[in-house]
């Protein structure tokens, strides 16, 4: 099949770009110094191509991601990133499981599930999940009191990953990674989790890197000084025409929009999003019946609009891929 | 099933306000002068309690959700109130379908995939799809050479019908509409139909309303003068708390975003949302494992997000719906 006749809006994914993404990370953060985010791309014939490259850890943000890799035979050591207490789905898995908790709640939520092994959620700066650093000894000793493995500490700096500024980006790391590795020293084990696309080079402190976003890109990442490029685009047809505009039928429901307006190749002018129209003028001549190349500014929530991901290398299908890790 | 037991992130719907929203529409629009618009929430189970109310005629805006309403028994008159090149999919429905054209290449694409009936689509001020109103005669012309049924003539005056002030909506839809109303002379045929949720009261020009958010309304139209309640939420659990601010576990993949952040109700103060979490801030004492529940800004790609709708009384779950108009 050529993508010419894919029906459109089409999620595709260009397969020379995931494979150079893909290896030069390999190469950077060989085997197990990476552990893959799945959420960002939430495929797992694509987590099976970074498997494939070497690296058998997984990170997951949701209860589904950890059923889908598990059943897809992609479960020989998943992390749940995440606090969580509904836990009662993640013991019956064949696969090993850990778990983020940040609490006395989510210790007694993993024990009471049945989950082995957790690591100690820190708060490295953004406000979300994860402990203050300070009280990360006293959870580690609650844990392992209700029979508990605590292999480690996960701390994510998601406020210093997406800056565009390296040297930002160097300031910041260190504070933010102190304190993840006091909190370390408290709790003990081996694993220190943290990092991401955004940091994935400078983050010296963590045993293994969660990035994500690397393997797709988004326009957000790209205008980082980053090794990693644009793989994926929604393919989307020219369906309207006027003197001034040209409409095309890729619209909000094909986008997470919390990071602005998406990206059309070729330097086309966006206007608006509407439900299921992209509007845009362009100094090039295109036609009603022309497709279109658009790529997202937030690669994760994107991606969980889609059903599949079509594989593509030039104007050939070469496969299409399920998004079989959407939901929760 | 309580709504206690569901799993978490959820979509639900209060059914009361539901009923209310939809007999109060109605009221206003018996039968076929409202032609619900499905993509708001893509549910045929949903759509069904809307043909229950009245309306057997229904607006689409994709090929899946003209197919997903022929096979669910609802096709008795689907407007696919877009343009679509791709129409080979449709001619094979068990159902009346008719489609928007705007250009000569969607004419040919109608006819040539064996469509019957079309509507004129003019652009009444929104830069999107539609004709110019002077060009609508001769493309109905055209149209009805290639052997179409020319029904009418529709036009959606999208830049009208989220105006928060009345006063500004009426001043604005009389030149959106006579410019529809002048195409119509030209075009002939029976059905005018335009309008929104926004609008369904004050559009008196055409024959039918294609408002579709009135059902689960959203945070947005919310701010109109508008006798609609918001009738849909998510769900989600606290999964986190430090002293600032709680985290629970719905995202940016729980809700359409271009209409910014969605409202958690009982008044806490959201601060923002990443991919599986949102971080608020809130006066009242929650607890971990503590239900919120969130409304979103724009409904229609928050649904999109979904596959599934749960129907709630009070705290007792009496139903599950199927989003099955997802997709393309």
């Amino acid at each position: 099949m050529r993508v010419r006749d894919l029906q459109t809006p089409s999620l595709i994914v260009d397969a020379g770009l995931l494979d150079r993404n893909i290896q030069t990370m390999s190469r950077a953060l060989p085997g197990p110094k990476l552990r893959p985010h799945v959420k960002a791309h939430k495929c797992t014939s694509l987590a099976g191509l970074q498997s494939k490259a070497g690296h058998r850890a997984f990170t997951c943000a949701t209860v589904r991601e950890v059923e889908g890799m598990a059943a897809a035979g992609l479960g020989e050591d998943l992390l749940l990133a995440n606090e969580v207490l509904d836990t009662a789905r993640l013991a019956k898995l064949d696969a090993r499981v850990t778990v983020a908790v940040d609490s006395e709640e989510t210790i007694k939520a993993a024990a009471d599930g049945g989950v082995a092994e957790v690591l100690i959620d820190i708060n490295v700066g953004v406000p979300r999940c994860g402990c203050a650093p300070e009280d990360a000894g006293r959870l580690a000793d609650l844990a392992r009191s209700r029979g508990l493995a605590v292999r480690g500490v996960m701390g994510y700096e998601g406020h210093i990953v997406g800056l565009e500024d390296r040297t930002q980006r160097n300031a910041l790391i260190g504070d933010s990674m102190e304190a993840l590795i006091k909190a370390h020293e408290e709790v003990g084990g081996d694993v220190v989790s943290a990092g991401g696309t955004g940091t994935y080079d400078i983050n010296t402190w963590a045993t293994e890197i969660q990035a994500g976003s690397y393997a797709l890109m988004d326009t957000a990442y790209a205008k980082l000084d980053l090794p990693f490029e644009k793989a994926i685009t929604v393919l989307g047809t020219v369906i309207s025409k006027s003197s001034d505009y040209m409409v095309a039928n890729c619209g909000l429901k094909c986008f997470g929009m919390d990071h602005g307006n998406p990206e059309i190749e070729g330097g086309h002018q966006v206007w608006f999003l509407s439900d299921e129209h992209i509007t845009f003028s362009s100094s090039a001549d295109l036609d009603i019946g022309d497709l279109i190349r658009v790529y997202p500014a937030h690669i994760d929530p994107t991606v969980a609009y889609h059903q599949q991901i079509h594989v593509v290398r030039e104007e050939e299908v070469l496969d299409v891929w399920e998004v079989d890790l959407r939901g929760w």
